[in-house]
């Protein structure tokens, strides 16, 4: 960020009066742009004892495996949120059941919002980001091949909760450290 | 949103290639601004029987009573958000117990996310964005001067699940309709 998005004046990066964090600040209109976390919602879908996952066509991780999962929008809620990025991702429908995983990703400014949900039909293909959807049994999951960290922790603990007759919800916080990822459960 | 904040170039409001929603798009640089809801992280702090409540001394509802809670920051996990709200709005040191309530309220593209969390002691002072911190019983609950449906819902399911016995996790969301608020509890 360099200008500001009201009056194009340039911005200034110090800490404002009353706060205790640099903020990027316009030195002409004054206004204080303030950065949050952005939520990622999406979905485990589930058809007996299979789960849909797709296949990405676009970078980042291109080829490799994910749950339907992307940024919520303006307007919407998180639950409608997972059930666009399902219908978006691997034109699936999707009844929602439980939020069954918040994971924090404070290196990337994010949090991971996952529904378990039953899909409603086998009518399913790749959108637009999707190259292939398949369903998949526990013992056939492309463990090597998962997109990103949060799906495969997700998947994980669905798998662990379901082979224990005991689903919970799981929170907890992702951490990179020394380029590698470890995962923390919290409030358990 | 009227300049690019990389370029300072005019934006255009419109559709982009492959997506289906309005963005803000740089017409010099081409970068789309996306734009997404935040997360308000926050605490129900509890001592024995008693909620611990600030008065808000600043707008919007300066002089109302609120939990203690605020904008995640970048760099945090929801959790540390949640206890470092309650620090700055009240002096006091929480230890946190569950995820209670998520709640989204989608005509101000926010989602809620409060902490039941025990009052680690009786040290605790208003911060500069409070009058005044105060312990309250159910009875004392000031209803119609609180702050925030968001906080008038989460006391609410607060004391309830206290005087059945069965605290739980509540999602849903907070709808605005004619000027009024509707609370939609979902996944039950």
């Amino acid at each position: 960020m360099k200008y500001c998005c009201y009056c194009s004046a340039e911005l200034i990066y110090e800490i404002p009066d009353d706060d205790n964090r640099y903020r990027y600040i316009c030195q002409s209109c004054e206004i204080i742009h303030y950065q949050n976390p952005k939520i990622v919602a999406g979905s485990i879908p589930v058809w007996e004892d299979q789960i849909l996952l797709c296949k990405r066509a676009i970078e980042p991780r291109y080829g490799y495996w994910t749950l339907p999962a992307g940024f919520m929008e303006l307007g919407e809620t998180s639950l409608e949120a997972a059930i666009r990025e399902t219908l978006e991702e691997a034109n699936a429908k999707i009844e929602v059941e439980d939020l069954y995983a918040i994971f924090n990703l404070p290196y990337v400014d994010q949090v991971y919002m996952m529904f378990k949900s039953r899909l409603v039909d086998l009518d399913f293909s790749p959108g637009e980001e999707t190259q292939e959807v398949k369903l998949f049994d526990e013992g056939d999951i492309p463990w090597n091949e998962i997109a990103f960290t949060t799906v495969k922790q997700t998947l994980k603990f669905y798998f662990e909760d379901r082979n224990n007759g005991n689903f919970h919800q799981h929170t907890g916080d992702i951490i990179k450290k020394d380029g590698k990822y470890d995962f923390v459960e919290t409030l358990l």
